[in-house]
């Protein structure tokens, strides 16, 4: 197979005509070349040069939205078609609307995603792999995390972590309700990184071995770490689970104070408390408050975002076209879309959970971002 | 005058005769010898070696307390002496009982502190130094402070910074109520390290320019942190106070999860969210609980410790001797020198906030640490 | 399209039934309730789980050699049929032998890399990236580059950098010889992250800034780092370049002191001296020396590596296969086989020189390396 | 004792009559109150305050030369009349001329130093302290040191490295020179934080348990590190040793490429090659080089230094005073005064070995500069 008969995936650019581009004229003696190249596992970097080096990136996935109305009844099916114990984990899956989503199960970019439903009484067998998990709890009470033998009570909008090769198990408790939560997973990226491991535990479930919620409790004390002996040497936060009221706290607090991001309006973003980074090492989450009214600024960058509206109703720009939302709505930002974010609300406050892989771009030196210059900082809509 | 006349001020030891320490005998050639190295602005080595090198560290400094209820009335009496503007701040110092506390000022080791008191409407003129500060509010209410800019509310058991080089001042408002509070620097390390300046702000006080607690509104959200747009390079906490409820609640959260630490009970630091490291470069804070009846174990370490009585009775023994204490009692531990701490209430909780040099100690490589072996970990009365 | 025919790239196992993993058996219900999910943009999880979560990584790249003998006369053939500045840069690419190698112009796994020819009295014109790009030095004399205004020459068996975002161009003088060197570049990495962006530079070339060979001669000093005013704040070593007599001696000098790694002999990493961390953010160099008759032990681990004999000839076991190598070869091993190294000489040492893509696996935490524990640490050869 | 009987160490300055300074009139009332305060262990922070809290620091240190010519007989005649097993090590303080400096024994500041002299087959006995060394040879041959079992020669104008808590010893071999070279401790800083510990090594000296140079072989290979295993988690540079030749050509390759420091010419520091800092974490180290004829601009900082002319003649004028010097004369700088150097050689470079504490004073933050801004730079002579 020639390596010239493949598609291009990247854009190729009229600009190219310029000194510092690839503008070789083909012949019939650098075609006969070419076929040399190819029997020795080679090519001419010419040939490829422009797709290979676009001018600026442009992305293979799309902007996707998931409207909770339309994805709910589905995941409640789900429970009743399959065990948990059966399925692994049953989750139905957010895959985004693209060849290389489709793929590689991807919502967005290096991001997996999906939705997870629990019966009161059921539980998901432990095991342990490289990727790393984190969930925001959607609906329901009553259920639980365990984290390397930690355990963990889940309530509403919770943002809670899995780090990777940390054995987990989870469920809801026999008084519990109906639990749904949103999976956030970087399976995309390890396996594009040839680095993903999976193990199952020796017991069906791990028994808790520490006081529940010890870790929320130890190290979740604003500026206040324990001294009595603990060492933390893991690359990820040990407070394991950021609760939605400190959570809404922090954001009232931040709107006393400051103006907020033109972009995001109010954000927060859950750290580890010992480092001031990112609480895992290959994804980050963030939660945003925007004012009733607010209509955001646009602006781009590396990086791909996944939302889920944690409250109020509004809708987002993206790539130029609008995407409206209301609670429980999840939709993704792809690598150097255009966005802004506007609260169509005109007294409440609307919430966004995302998450994305900041902490990927930014450990590599390649988180880069640009502000919309043009007609105020807003995209034209594209018919 | 000789470099000899000087009297040791470290113990010399009656295993100095061993290879490896200086033992030479002098004689008429040598002391002839010495004579001549010192008009060089020279010595020889092993006439001071095995004082300047001793095997251990033997402090200089003296195990102290200072009662409330005897240091109460002084600190109203000052007040009553004395205006803040023409004292600079109306500070009743700590001093050491021994030779060089009295001589730099220190209430133990590096570390400098005093009983300060406001009436209400009273000002204490704007300033700032190389030395770090930092305050613990023992009485009163309505009491503020203004760091760079940054107004603070300041209540009971509040632990508040103002780092070095910053510009602050601080007040009590008119509708508040008299404020006692203990000041801790780092002035004698200052002093020592020849680096301390001192500059008077242009105006008599600063003119607020944020939202009243802005800092720990926007920073003192556990694990999560702003991200609107704000860069904080300083080298100390950007929380700049650490509320009472919130600490208390801490050691409450720690003791529901954990033994504690056999010497300090449940114990907290005051640390930077952003970098998990004490608040300050030079003097780092803790506050520790005790539980009813607990009778910790002895230990001794590099650095100095004052501890103040922040709810409680018990008694401590510092190098063998007891010290007995109960709230607003505030003594110290200096480095290297056994101590074990009782709660002597069967059925309150007593608790402990201390100041220490810490950072230094761990900043330059030098912090040891040693739990006692004999006796199951606790010191024999001297008597 | 339907998500489920796209045959799955990940290995599945006969491990996998057993509780903790997928094993959900469709019927006609599920069946239906999978074409209603995929028009929902979803899918259920346990329909590709196994797939997405394998138990270990199978890589998708394949062990490849470019003999040099091969190799040079169709890089002297390219210089004959293009100019490089029609070419961008005259370059021949290496292109793995799989499906992913050619869709991505990939080595293998994140690595790109080419062999590039330059004429006396060539240049390639100025232009710079996201990527990072690094040569080393395979033949010829009197090459240089410029990096954002820092001339610097190359000698053979150079290791020079050309960090992401940084001008560069290069040539040889007129006086020089043809030369030949091996390109890495981090270019499916950066394409696979949609992070890449490209500018040409607004001259042809880039005029010198510095004294020719400033970098190396300010920061190439052991252990000893200029004071004179310099800050240095870019994520990438200062030094630039690293010159082979100095590789070399340091490879003499281990010998001299350790028995090595029993996996690479003697090995050194190319260092950022303000760091001591790998010379780039996303690709690390090494060199190593083979003693004479050795045969290494077989390991694996996560990360990709190209390798390119500097002399002396031996052979590698790569994933159980035999690869023969003497100067100049150019081989490859992919995430996570087994591979083992054996110097063929009696009385020289053996040198090869790599680079990887372990920095990106160390900064998200997941490198992983096992030694082979059974035969004494070697493969059995496949037929 | 009165507190007040102890004459100030610092400057009381016309300036203090402002608000922000301390200005109480004593009267009657007030002086009884002081009596009452000191019988409680207190003093009124007003009665010190100007002077505990300086406008700038004002050093007790004297700027202070010792002159080879006169110091290298009375090294000379130690050896005549002890033994190095006697003396511990056969030292020769050099001691400020300032009531500090006699009384802990501190050439200037935190900064110990002495001469050390030994003759061919002489050892000094093995031990270890809290407190770091380093050495800088000055003559002889044939002397080496050992480090915690590694063996390292010594050779004129060499740095060495002998890090706090190290097991060392040091001799010169039988066929080896008369030796002498320069100690720097931070001895006065170890006892003045109280952390000095001090141990003799069960024998008279270490057994060397590595190949003599291992360390500077295996680590001070420029920007190669090695990677066969080594895992070095000491606080202090695994070099060990820093070579003259390197220094020396490490400074002419920097004069080849930039002017140099206008107050220091050409300058490098002795730094650890796997984090870019200070080779030790209390004194640091550098060598500089003036270029014939060259008169640097004053400038001062916080942190004390010694000097030590490792070739060529010249004079530094420190606090308007002139100290002229020649090779291996030693003198200091105090902290925060104003100090030039020339080199009165129309045609040889000439070089200062420097050791110092900004180590200290940059990890606590209080490391502070300024140039001298009248008289083009240069400092007026006193009389």
């Amino acid at each position: 197979m020639s390596n010239d008969t493949k598609p291009s995936t990247y854009a190729v650019d009229a600009r190219d005509d310029v000194l510092g581009r690839a503008r070789v004229i083909d012949n019939d003696e650098l075609l006969s070349f070419y076929k040399e190249l190819e029997a020795h596992s080679a090519n001419a970097f010419w040939r490829r040069a422009n797709e290979i080096e676009p001018w600026e990136p442009e992305t293979r996935y799309s902007p996707t939205i998931w409207r909770y109305k339309e994805m709910r009844p589905l995941v409640v099916k789900s429970s009743e078609l399959v065990k948990p114990e059966e399925a692994g984990r049953r989750v139905i899956v957010l895959v985004n609307d693209s060849d290389p989503g489709r793929q590689n199960s991807a919502a967005v970019g290096w991001l997996f995603s999906g939705l997870q439903i629990m019966l009161p009484g059921e539980i998901t067998p432990a095991h342990r792999h490289t990727a790393s998990a984190q969930r925001f709890i959607m609906e329901g009470g009553g259920a639980y995390t365990v984290v390397d033998g930690h355990q963990i009570e889940l309530g509403q909008y919770d943002y809670v972590l899995t780090p990777g090769k940390c054995w987990h198990d989870h469920g809801v408790f026999d008084h519990g309700q109906v639990s749904i939560w949103q999976d956030g997973l970087d399976i995309p990226l390890m396996n594009s990184l040839e680095t993903n491991f999976y193990e199952v535990y020796p017991e069906n479930i791990q028994k808790p071995a520490f006081t529940t919620n010890d870790l929320p409790l130890v190290y979740g004390n604003a500026g206040l770490l324990p001294n009595t002996g603990q060492t933390w040497d893991k690359p990820y936060s040990p407070m394991m689970i950021y609760r939605w009221k400190e959570t809404q706290d922090a954001l009232f607090n931040l709107a006393k104070c400051e103006p907020g991001s033109p972009y995001d309006g109010q954000i927060v973003k859950f750290s580890n408390p010992l480092t001031g980074g990112w609480a895992m090492q290959t994804m980050g989450a963030q939660m945003q408050m925007l004012a009733p009214g607010q209509h955001c600024k646009a602006h781009r960058h590396t990086g791909n975002v996944m939302y889920n509206c944690a409250g109020g109703e509004g809708y987002s720009v993206i790539g130029g076209k609008r995407f409206d939302w209301q609670e429980h709505d999840i939709f993704c930002v792809p690598s150097w879309v255009w966005h802004e974010h506007v609260n169509l609300s005109s007294s409440e406050q609307a919430f966004l959970f995302t998450f994305n892989d900041f902490p990927v771009m930014q450990a590599l030196g390649v988180f880069i971002e640009e502000a919309l210059q043009t007609n105020n900082g807003h995209q034209a809509l594209k018919p």
